[in-house]
């Protein structure tokens, strides 16, 4: 079974990273980009009916920093 | 306009961060994980109307390395 697992900074925390990216496309011509988040995206191949609960756990222990950041998953 | 894009690392390229997180996730208990891949989750605000092609174009200008990576991307 495949969960793909999104991880994002918190929406208050300064991401200097999509600065970065969002200043470079300006440089290309990209002027339209009014702003760059930069996040994680995760493929997980797990056991065929784990237990989501057992994602949310992944996530909170290991893949994502609940200080800074959010996570969502998706399961396919 | 929102824009979503997904960079993942081509099948063939090994993956070592992702090798570390499904390690992790085995001494955490989480024995069901078979494998793990990590790419990038970058959400862009773009004008109105931008053109899908030129959101290709950031991908394969920027967002993106060709050699090594995969890229899709989804507006909302």
């Amino acid at each position: 079974m495949k969960v793909e697992v999104y991880v994002t900074l918190k929406r208050e925390v300064l991401d200097p990273q999509g600065d970065a990216v969002k200043r470079s496309l300006h440089e290309l011509g990209h002027k339209g980009v009014t702003s760059a988040r930069v996040g994680k995206y995760i493929e997980l191949e797990v056991a065929d009916g784990t237990d989501p609960a057992a994602i949310r756990a992944m996530c909170e222990q290991l893949l994502a920093n609940g200080v800074i950041e959010d996570f969502r998953f998706e399961l396919s």
